[in-house]
C-alpha cells in the first residue's frame, strides 16, 4: 500500500493575520507523515506593491501580471513569505524546503495565450505528468517538506505567475502516482455550507451523486462551483479525498475527523 | 578519488548589468561537473528600498539589518533574484534548485550578538560541521545545481542577512567532507593585482610563503587582505583551490587555465 501524503493548501485568511498563521503553523508542523504546503499572498503582494506605488491591475476581477507585477510576486511569494514560512517551520522542527514551480523544474507551465484578455506573466501548468515527482519522492525519503509558492516558469527563463488552487492539486494529481495523496484547501468557512450564511450548516460528506443534485437544485453558492468542479476532477484523476475547511481545523481534518467538507468519488 | 565541485560566487558587477549576467549565466551552464552557485544582491536590494521609500542604513560602511531592511532583502535576493536565476538556468538546460540557508537547515547560522554596533538582522554561520551535506550530496547525485541566495536563519523563525563570500567558503569546506572542491570569487577585477592600476598585473598562483612575502612589502591593496586570509582559511579545512577572477573568463577558470588568481597551499 502506498504511504499516504496531504497536500495543504492556505491562503489569504492565513497568511494576512499573524495570529491564524502561527496556529496554522504549528498544526501543520504536528500534522503526521508525508505532507506539501501551498501558499498564496495576494493581499501581502499588493500591500507592498502599493508601498511601491504600484496599484493592482484587475480586469473582470482577475489580477493581470504585467512585468512589474510579475517581480512584485516572484519578491513577496517566492521571496518574503515562502522564506518566512520555511524558517518559521524549520523553527518548529518540520524540515520545510522553499520551492517555486521553477526549482529543480518540478512544475513546467506555459504562458497563458492571450484570448479576449491578456493575463501577462500569468502561467498554466503543463499536465501533471509533467511534474518532476522523482525529485518530489527524493524528498519525501529525506524528511524534507516542500513548501511551494504559487509561482511557476515557462521553461524559457521567465517567471510565471500561477493560480495556487491549481498548483496544489497539480501537485496531488502527480504525487498519487506514488502516493495515497490527500488534497486540503484552507479556507475562510467550515467547509462547503447548504446555507453560505450558516456556518453550521456543513456538508460532511460529498459525492457526485449527491453533488449532482445539490447543482441541480441550485443549493451551492455559485462561487464554490469551479472550486468543486476541481475538486471532482482531481479526484478522477486519482486523489483519494479533497477536503475543503477551516485552517483552524486542520489537525481534524488531516487525522481524517468530521471536521470540513471531504469530497470523494 | 571524490568528484570534482566548484562552489563558484557572483558579486554585483554580474548582477547589476544585464549583458555580464546573461553572459556568466550561459558560461555557469556550460561548466562541467558538480557546482554550487552563490549570490549577492545588494545594490538591487537597495534601489528597490528606495522605491518603497528605504535609505540604506551604512555603520563605518557596512549595512545595518533592521526589520524592514530584513524583509527587502528576504524578498530581493529570496525571491526575485534567485528565482529569476533559477528560471534562467533551467532554460540553458542546468537543472537548478533555489535555495537559502533556511531551506532544509541548510546552513544554520544565529543573528549576530550586539557588540559595538547592533548589525540587526545579520548572521554569522554556525561551523562547515553543521551545513546538511547529505541534502546537497543528495540534489549533487539527482543532477541538480543549488543556487544560494545570501541569507541564513536562526532556527528560531527569524531569516537572517548573511555575507555571501562566507556563505561560499562554508559550503565550499563543508562540501570538502564529500568533494575535491574549488571555490571560485567571482568579482570585478582579473584577479588578484600586484598592482591595483593595472589589470595585466594579476598574480597567476598565491602560495603562503609568497603571500607572507606580499604582504611583508606591503604590496597588496589592504582590501584585498581579509578576502586573501579567508581563502586561506578556507584551503586549511580542506577546500583544494581557491580562485578569485573575473565572471567573464569563468570558462577559463574553471577548465583549470590561466586566468584569474589561483590560491593554495
Amino acid at each position: 500500500m502506498s504511504q499516504k501524503l496531504n497536500v495543504i493548501k492556505i491562503g489569504g485568511n492565513v497568511l494576512d493575520n499573524a495570529d491564524n498563521l502561527e496556529r496554522f503553523l504549528t498544526d501543520f508542523a504536528l500534522v503526521p507523515g508525508l505532507k506539501v504546503l501551498v501558499h498564496g499572498g495576494g493581499t501581502i503582494a499588493s500591500e507592498i506593491g502599493k508601498k511601491m506605488g504600484m496599484e493592482p491591475i484587475m480586469i473582470n476581477g482577475r489580477r493581470v501580471t504585467d512585468a512589474n507585477t510579475l517581480h512584485l510576486v516572484t519578491m513577496v511569494y517566492g521571496g518574503l513569505l515562502n522564506k518566512n514560512l520555511v524558517a518559521q517551520l524549520q523553527a518548529r522542527k518540520c524540515n520545510a524546503l522553499g520551492l517555486t514551480g521553477a526549482d529543480a523544474n518540478v512544475i513546467p507551465a506555459h504562458k497563458r495565450p492571450v484570448e479576449d484578455i491578456d493575463y501577462g506573466f500569468v502561467g498554466d501548468v503543463e499536465s501533471p505528468e509533467k511534474v518532476n515527482v522523482e525529485f518530489l519522492t527524493s524528498l519525501a525519503h529525506q524528511g524534507i517538506v516542500p513548501v511551494f509558492a504559487a509561482l511557476t516558469h515557462d521553461g524559457e527563463g521567465n517567471m510565471l505567475n500561477t493560480n495556487a488552487d491549481t498548483i496544489a492539486s497539480t501537485l496531488a494529481v502527480a504525487l498519487s502516482r506514488q502516493f495515497e495523496v490527500n488534497l486540503v484547501y484552507c479556507f475562510e468557512k467550515k467547509g462547503v455550507l447548504l446555507d453560505v450564511t450558516d456556518e453550521s450548516s456543513v456538508i460532511h460528506h460529498l459525492q457526485p451523486s449527491y453533488y449532482q443534485e445539490l447543482k441541480n437544485t441550485g443549493a451551492i453558492f455559485a462561487g464554490m462551483l469551479p472550486k468543486l468542479d476541481n475538486a471532482f476532477a482531481a479526484l478522477e484523476q486519482g486523489v483519494k479525498a479533497v477536503i475543503i475547511g477551516d485552517a483552524a481545523e486542520l489537525q481534524d481534518i488531516a487525522a481524517g475527523g468530521k471536521a470540513g467538507t471531504r469530497i470523494t468519488l
